[in-house]
């Protein structure tokens, strides 16, 4: 096996990393899971060439492959253990192209999708998806994953916002899919197919962007808190049922809201109190922000709304502190599903039923307007628990048990296990259920097709 | 072969149609092209369990299947011929469920798109692919297709629409592709791939749409006449930098502009005259419009605009005759190439040069706000010409010279083969020489995987 490493060092030199902290790095993300021990080494890839360089290596030597950007992912995707190359993106970080009159921009996988909207801003533009991570995570992190955000409901996720990609395959071939044009069919939609793939496909080298023109006009921001979690459950299915679309709606249940109440140091909420925070925007942005203000009151609600942008971003704060007040309970395994909007206040009602019979505490946030929650199961880091490097405790069996019983609660909604995260390691014993045998089968033979040895990211997603 | 008939008709009955003029109508659709020879049979299916059962004896006897909807196709993907099935799927037409709540419907594939929108509009609701076929194209054509439309700038395509689709693949298991949900990145997106596939991978049974409510305010329309093409692509342009977005941005060149004036017996336009047809809608369509009139203005258009729905239909009108004021002039090879927008006024500089060095005529007509052009090359039926069944008529090979000159200059403008209609039969010939060799490969390879036998639509798309 160091013979690959010494090939990988002749082809690539430096940009050949084995120091003992990198390759300690490159086993875990931010979900709390590392991989089994440590990779062969961390290749700092500056260009397409030498992410072909890699694969070709690799393919002659059997060696499995993992893909990295900024390792802020949640499912373990990007962990890479024994045996295996890291390889990193996150050096590939140039705009290559920025035209406002086609409204696309071309990019290197590597840049932080805050960066790239801070460069597009420039030109009044910006990228839609705005994953919670958006200010740590990359372009070609987003795209592996298939990330969504706050903004879904109303400006879509990556599959909506991605034109084509440039797509590097396990043998080191390079491919351009899809096209810079708003419209397409010639052949398969191979982008969608690389979109949320999480490495199993290919390596992203490229990406061509659909941008969109900055939002005029005012931000409207309501702060509404209800009794209970169900009441603003229904309150939010309201107000999609009246047909207004908010930019956001968050919802924060009444454990989530306290923690982070506890944290800024704010007066506690009252017992129970739950929480809908919702920005509308556009021309109807002040229309808009009064009658869903009027639903929110006649759900029973307690508003308060703001027509000015900064105060808005404060009201929005206590949402942004979710992760942070986690942290501040215990460990925290972060989980994603999404249930048809219908579905939310049931879900809920799921999620207090597996808190009561698994005696586990599941503070949870949602993105209303879409449907996707992000129940967090909290833990101790027991004294005799796995610890990796970086501090990674793993979840304990008993939290596995009650994530279970949650998912498949999802899943009887009409939802799925993953609204945004992606499958990675945490949730690929749950993938066939979800998507049956037959068609899990078929998708491991398309995986094939792109990476016939199979030493694109191994053992993530595809395997039970 | 004769047992495959007797095959289905034992497991099907009368849904089995062997009559000659069954048979002949399967071997075309709206492009001109047929198939050569007769199909077998023809199967109208009206159930699931009907699409399995054929799938499973076609399969059994290794027996082509071609899936047919309403037969509207302009690229021969759906035409049957000899040792061919058709197997229609216009009789299931149900529609299973409309959610109001969650914003989706789930339907049959042989509903006509225009009926599925007159019964969603009872909920005020839309389902937003709007092709030019709607009152007489299917639900199922335009997901196999990845339809487009006038309204896909602001609004999106096929593929923007669909949350889920059922899928009987070849050897006739039923596989659920997609969600309910938003947001799902539950593995590979099988959802992405069927659309656009032209009955390639499977046959699409049953849909998940996502819909709209109905948008809320006035329409406005706004009809400019410039000199030539090129002035009237540069103001298109002008209006997409302006930031403004319309709902619908149509082009009219001078060919097609005097060919509906004299169907219409209106008063001839100046000679040379070109039209943009614009429409702006939701609650900023008044300001929008002024702005847009502006634009035109500035760009040396004659504006008139109209507040009026009626009146704006009438204006839209010029352009919806297209297709019959095309059949007035000869019979009409109808091209569906897509580029950037900034490349319109190149794009219409490339055909005019390509009419002048082929002696041809090619009235063009373009949804200019996502750059995706029509161009008609008018030929005339000669008397020896190949006519099949109901007086097809094939075009002849100078035509397809001039046309290929005209898909190679789209590819050099950055731009692509088909931007809503497909490959089909007739484009076929230059799919590797937008993908390249490798990615042609790929997707073949895709595509055995759904269909290891190569009994799903064989020779359309992936045929050389």
């Amino acid at each position: 096996m160091s013979g690959v490493v010494e090939r990988l060092r002749a082809a690539l030199g430096h940009r050949v990393d084995t120091s003992p902290d990198s390759l300690a790095l490159a086993r875990a993300d931010k979900s709390g899971h590392a991989a089994s021990g440590l990779p062969l080494a961390v290749v700092n890839a500056t260009s397409v060439e030498d992410v072909q360089q890699t694969m070709r290596i690799a393919t002659e030597t059997r060696t499995p492959v993992v893909v990295r950007g900024a390792a802020t992912g949640l499912a373990g995707g990007a962990n890479a253990g024994e045996g295996e190359l890291a390889l990193s993106l996150r050096a590939m970080d140039r705009i290559l192209e920025i035209r406002p009159d086609d409204l696309l921009a071309v990019v290197e996988p590597g840049i932080l999708n805050a960066d790239l909207n801070t460069a597009l801003a420039e030109h009044g533009l910006w990228w839609a998806p705005d994953p919670a991570s958006r200010a740590i995570s990359t372009v070609g992190g987003n795209i592996a994953t298939g990330a969504g955000g706050l903004l879904c409901a109303k400006y879509g996720v990556v599959r909506d916002a991605v034109l084509g990609v440039d797509l590097v395959i396990a043998d080191g071939r390079l491919l351009h899919l899809g096209h810079r044009t708003v419209k397409g069919v010639t052949g398969l939609d191979l982008t969608s197919l690389v979109i949320g793939s999480e490495g199993t496909l290919g390596v992203v080298v490229g990406a061509t962007l659909k941008l969109r023109r900055l939002v005029p006009g005012e931000v409207c921001t309501i702060a509404a808190t209800f009794p209970d979690v169900r009441a603003a459950a229904v309150a939010s299915a309201a107000v999609t049922a009246s047909g207004a679309q908010p930019a956001i709606m968050e919802l924060m249940d009444a454990h989530s809201l306290a923690a982070v109440h506890a944290l800024l140091k704010l007066e506690p909420p009252t017992p129970g109190a739950t929480q809908l925070t919702i920005q509308t925007d556009g021309p109807a942005a002040v229309t808009e922000a009064d009658a869903i203000a009027e639903v929110l009151r006649a759900s029973g609600g307690t508003v308060a709304v703001s027509h000015d942008r900064e105060e808005g971003e404060r009201l929005l704060t206590v949402r942004r502190m979710m992760h942070p007040a986690m942290e501040s309970l215990g460990t925290a395994l972060i989980e994603d599903v999404s249930v048809p909007r219908s579905a939310l206040p049931a879900m809920f009602d799921e999620i207090a039923r597996v808190e009561r019979e698994h005696g586990v505490t599941i503070p949870t946030v949602a993105h209303a307007g879409d449907g996707n929650l992000h129940p967090n199961f909290i833990f101790d880091a027991p004294a005799g628990s796995a610890i990796g490097a970086g501090g990674i405790v793993e979840a304990p069996a008993y939290i596995w048990d009650a994530a279970d019983d949650l998912f498949r609660a999802a899943l009887r909604l009409g939802g799925t296990l993953t609204g945004e995260h992606g499958v990675g390691v945490l949730k690929r014993r749950w993938l066939a259920d979800e998507l049956g045998d037959d068609q899990w089968e078929l998708q491991r033979q398309i995986k094939a097709v792109f990476d016939p040895l199979g030493i694109l990211n191994p053992g993530k997603v595809f395997s039970r």
